[in-house]
């Protein structure tokens, strides 16, 4: 009985924290094996086998479907699990708003970077050609513009991952299915202009594998960090606002 | 004490239905800043940059995708605060059958006007290009069947919000995903005649950020107030035959 | 008391028979306007104001897509007054199966029929073109492929229909959802081969609108009918197997 | 009673099991009959009818939606009769945990291997041209390459059926729609690299009706029963850390 009692409740529940952060590996790997394989298969290389050109709009909606329901079907499988959370970002959020605790934070945020790493390896090694999920500006978008918009879409699944699924009510068991659709819309808009990374672990993984080849790479996590605290935020002043209240009977 | 009795009545709740309006901006600057990025994604511009031209078809299959899901997983996020409205000619609709009060109509209209105007100029900020989210007239549409398009469509929106969300039944707290798959399926016919506004908000916000470019723009006041009264019309008629005795046990 | 007890049985709730099949008239007509709406904003005609032309293979997947959102959407909105069918072959499925009598049959029918009828003339007249959403069977398909081809997809929309809607359980509230899937999935198969009309109502309209521009509009009355026996035929050997009972726990 | 005890057990409910193997048959013809076709309906011979090529991407989309949507609607129909399995490798799965039994597991492979084949059969028998539906691995993946990819998109598959469908929670009612989802994931990613079989009776259909013209056919035997292996396997994993317990409230 040698360790202080604030050190005994961080650590209380280490083992489970351990093992929920292993399966959190598990499946950031499954959701990112299958995210990043879906983009491989719209890359341009693909293309010029058939002759016909893709238009970048088609390219930009087969990614945006593979990461939005790579992220539903795995989050569904291990929500009820370790939460299915595969984010730094959102792990962030969690531990903000007092969700998780600070060890259950670290260890997710390990096994999630180290999971986008391990996905990224198997897409390389099990697919030809080279790695085509590593994110980056769209010409024309400026490093400025990039870090608003990577904030403005993490805010918006942090915030739908702390409204669908760690709020209580009678769709929360559903949650699964409103997250993936969220990355969805979120990547509609931006998978052009940045790539839609939304979760540094996502951007982190394909950059270690390819050896960082975008000066650009810091945008991911300012960007998405920013995003992290707009999210926490914003479900902060929902629930000051004891949102629940305002429309009675919805 | 000296407040009338229908006044006390109207602003009772006057702080509530302020707190709801604030939610109601933010949720649909998030709603219309993810449409309008899609949109903006899907713009003949970026077309260019791979070398192959993209059909109609796909921009507008684009479109619809992106405004459909992120209207979906913004009512999911504010369903239960605000309702997750975020359209002018919903919350009319919603007045006219008494659901929402006059105080709370007024208030979510200028909310969600607001909320159009900013989350048009965040696009124009964040991304390289001209805005791409005003909506006109195709070749060949004239504005009588533009106004007609939008009665229609914007009459099936609120007659889905009606039915799905305002009626209680079993499954009311999913009503989020049916209203976002309404707007998807009404874009699918209408985004390449009218732009398939259905929302006065959605149609003001770009018109305002860039000048009011079209001379067509009352169409979306017209047919979209049309649509209002039709939907609501239509769910009355649906209430005065007792629609829930007609098939027992559905 | 003239009536014999025959007639008082099956005309004892006339007026909520002629109440439901005018609900039905309206939502048939919603449906059928979006989906019909969506068919002619993926015609060719379209297509070549861009520049760039349009895959057969894209445009079948606009159609399904329309198709079978608009009827999942309107489903959700009716399911709980008319039951939502908008289909004359799952009506007659649903008469065979013993689920409604012979007026309510006849009835629906009459109002399905007239609803594609309007929806037809209502797209024709709002929208710019002739009208795209005749059904007819693509080169190299011969009338009795055709025929078998509608009879196998029309026999799942109705299998679909009987086991999500008429069975209950702890999903049949969702029912809208899987029935608009199962048309989407079944449009993907035969859009192309044979316009997948699956429902006579859906082929009518635009063929009386067009007075009838193919010889082959039989294939439809013969395949979708054979359809509606096949799936009601499916539904009995399931109940007659107590299929309930195959895979406990399920 | 000259019977053993344990052949007792094993064929207790020979007669269920007999009924419930007849099922599937249909449940599988019905999913493969919808995705054959709507890969036949994908075909580059299609494509050419309208002077427009069609790129890869958008090919594999059309594949992977019909694939997806197909399973997730046929399984919704059959999941409470047979469990709506319609592939040997989930079979083996379910057999390994211990959900069905030895004389369930061989007669659910038979109907859902006849299943395939029927499918196929009635496809080429009612579309014009060549089946589409075999598959093989593209251009410059190596067999081990496609053992490996088959192995880990038919262990999502499994661990998918095992977390949603077998493990009894909430939305368990639900499993057709995130099984569906499944599939389509992971067509995204490997359509275009194997055929993403993730399903023995999927590849032998068409192999058997085209009279097996890849010489790598046994990748889909190796690939995919290695991917019920571990598949099983992390759903054991899942089960020995108590999984529920790592996130409580979840």
């Amino acid at each position: 009985m040698n360790s202080s009692p604030v050190t005994a409740g961080l650590f209380a529940n280490w083992l489970d924290d351990v093992k929920a952060a292993f399966l959190e590996f598990i499946g950031t790997t499954t959701f990112l094996l299958l995210a990043f394989g879906g983009i491989q298969a719209a890359s341009p290389e693909i293309e010029t086998s058939s002759g016909a050109g893709t238009s970048n709009v088609i390219h930009n909606m087969y990614i945006a479907l593979s990461m939005g329901f790579s992220l539903l079907i795995a989050v569904w499988i291990f929500y009820r699990a370790s939460g299915g959370v595969f984010n730094p970002n959102i792990s962030l959020a969690l531990f903000l708003v007092g969700i998780i605790g600070p060890l259950r934070f670290v260890l997710y945020c390990i096994a999630q970077l180290v999971g986008g790493i391990v996905a990224a390896a198997l897409v390389l090694a099990l697919t030809p050609g080279t790695l085509q999920s590593v994110t980056f500006l769209a010409p024309g978008v400026n490093p400025a513009q990039g870090v608003f918009i990577e904030m403005f879409i993490t805010a918006a699944l942090v915030l739908a991952v702390l409204m669908m699924a760690a709020e209580k009510h009678a769709v929360t068991p559903f949650a699964p299915v409103g997250i993936g659709l969220t990355l969805f819309a979120c990547q509609l808009w931006a998978v052009y202009y940045t790539g839609a990374a939304m979760n540094v672990a996502r951007a982190f993984g394909p950059a270690v594998v390819t050896g960082f080849p975008h000066g650009t790479h810091w945008v991911y996590w300012v960007g998405d960090g920013l995003g992290s605290l707009l999210g926490a935020a914003l479900y902060i002043i929902l629930k000051q606002n004891r949102y629940w209240l305002l429309t009675p009977g919805q």
